[in-house]
């Protein structure tokens, strides 16, 4: 296990990343940027026992702020992973019976190549220095990862939100070496709706004066109330209308009448609040920069022949022979399941083997993380299928 | 004409307000709060004429973000007023046959008493020394206006989004002196989902460091980076995803290729940056506070004996005998039809009079601003019906 020092808001501390590896020791790897990074560290957690075979090995790929903890303590948290509900011991992602590897993808914060990392050019973090990096690009370092550890093809790969993404790019890009690809509350590219949040959390990062042009970890600055709001606004979009209502509605929050002023009078403020600042102290804000853009940048259909859309995005799948499971959640406004159909209409299109299930639930674009036994039942029984 | 020095943004210079009149000059209005105000502005513009009987008055409620100049040039933006669709000789709401009367809500920044006004007792603005306000302090600070104007009743009050709010409020409060209410894109109390909303807006300014705990016009700072972020967070809810998909897409700004960068790639940025900037030049920090605030405290069951909120909102409209006209966009998801039919309900239960349309339209929020011919057609025919 490998530790780096790390600073997430006001802490500055020795943080355990997991299994560190470096990749692309020799030649560079290149991004879609035409830029080419070398040597660099991919973060990755697994789970599970390999066969002898390797053929067992499942991929997951996280959302745009988690990471390799997909279970057990998170070390800057000391909360369960993000992924409790799916992955362990006799649940859908089984890991008595599949090799789980988990990685933290380029770009982000806990121990793989990101901003906050240090330029041996310079001895200080990259910071906008650092190469805008794409889906792609992150899945290109999986795939050396998956190289270093002499696995050739996957059994299945698996994510939500970009994590969905990230599964689809694999099915596109090294289509020989996947078998299966499941991907929920996700779409084949980012709507312009994603688009405008994503700008206006990084409108309220970079609005932050402590920014500093995100030099913050060398001026010793944090925009952590820039970060907060970022959070705050991207957080109201994975949750329901319903949800919203049913969990808090218009309740107080410990008082007996609204107090005519800007205090969080109600609930939903305070809830809304303690998300801002609990991202704080987790997630570096260049990271966040750098991760919703390239959700933003991430359209499958760039490049591809075609009149339009449909044509352009049927053709994107023509290689591909792994058989598909995509998922989507019946309130989930940010992946709306009109995006999970347009994918499955491509699939389809072009005869590839597609299942398609829309989960009725009131938990929004956040149900691919939550207890939802449908979710559970569909990724069990479509990985039996082989 | 009164003009009145005000600043916006970098901008300091003597605004044309329209008409002023100060009002409760000897009995202090009281508020929701339980604090009283006396002797304070309101600014409100009026179009067509007064018949001698005074039975043809309309009275219409703006908006969270507009003001007194609903047709017109607008004195700070030079644009046409938010209302031109709607109001003038000819249009639904005709000058030519009714007299219209369109106020700047009090809390607000165009010559209404607000929080940028000059505190008599200490020669500044008052800044969050203003008192909390309330819908329906608006209101109550508007039948002032009309005592003053010495108009007895309305031939109809007409608002869409926080004016559909102050119409509800005034059959409510004056049930003997509104014979008609249009309230459009409204709802009887703000979700949760809004108030998270607005909750960010609120972080979004307080968060720049240039808002000086509200005292950014003494201090001669400006939170015109909060303020912009607000603004766009704001603004991205008033459309429908369709609409903004078709509009923008992932259509790229003045450019082939996307830049990996951070500057406004997509359509959809450059438009959200310069609404965002549009509106510092144009409106208040501090008075988006109090009217974002006020929204957040409408809540129409409030004080109402009922076992649910279906009962409360009935008891609510039990002694209203104005007749009713609500209506709801299909594609608006911040003030869903579902609200507005809450609203239709309750009316139903205690036997009022009342027509509902939902207006299918992809426009979003804002549809009741924009050119929408089934929506001038309901307004205009509804009026009609006396």
């Amino acid at each position: 296990m490998v530790t780096k020092k790390m600073q997430f808001g006001a802490q500055y501390r020795e943080i355990e990343v997991g299994k560190i590896v470096h990749l692309a020791k020799e030649v560079p790897m290149k991004l879609d940027s035409g830029a080419g990074i070398q040597d660099f560290p991919v973060a990755y957690q697994t789970y599970g026992t390999l066969k002898e075979d390797k053929s067992n090995v499942v991929l997951i790929c996280h959302g745009l702020t988690a990471d390799q903890y997909a279970i057990g303590t998170h070390p800057v948290t000391q909360k369960l992973g993000w992924w409790e509900e799916m992955v362990g011991p006799g649940k859908p992602i089984d890991t008595d019976q599949y090799f789980v590897i988990a990685t933290n993808v380029i770009g982000g914060c806990m121990g793989s190549f990101g901003p906050k990392e240090t330029n041996p050019a310079t001895g200080k973090p990259y910071n906008l220095e650092f190469p805008v990096i794409t889906i792609h690009d992150m899945v290109r370092a999986q795939a050396l990862l998956l190289d270093y550890l002499k696995i050739p093809s996957l059994y299945s790969v698996i994510g939500g939100s970009m994590g969905g993404m990230q599964a689809l790019s694999w099915a596109l890009q090294f289509p020989e070496r996947v078998r299966s690809v499941i991907a929920m509350a996700a779409a084949a590219r980012h709507t312009a709706q994603n688009i405008a949040f994503h700008e206006i959390g990084r409108q309220a990062i970079m609005a932050d004066p402590e920014w500093c042009e995100g030099n913050y970890l060398y001026e010793r600055t944090y925009p952590s109330k820039g970060l907060a709001v970022a959070r705050m606004a991207a957080h109201v979009t994975y949750l329901s209308e319903s949800k919203l209502a049913q969990k808090f509605g218009r309740n107080l929050q410990n008082k007996q009448a609204i107090s005519f002023g800007f205090d969080a009078d109600f609930q939903v403020e305070s809830y809304l609040r303690h998300q801002g600042q609990a991202f704080v102290d987790r997630f570096d804000p260049n990271a966040y920069l750098y991760i919703t853009r390239a959700m933003d940048y991430f359209d499958l259909t760039q490049g591809q022949p075609g009149k339009n859309d449909a044509e352009r995005l049927s053709h994107a799948f023509k290689r591909t022979p792994a058989r598909f499971c995509i998922i989507s959640f019946s309130s989930d406004w940010l992946f709306p399941t009109s995006e999970s159909r347009m994918i499955v209409h491509a699939l389809n299109s072009v005869a590839a083997s597609v299942s398609f299930v829309e989960i009725d639930t009131d938990k929004g674009h956040d149900a691919f993380l939550l207890d939802e036994p449908e979710l559970r039942d569909t990724v069990r029984g479509f990985l039996r299928g082989g």
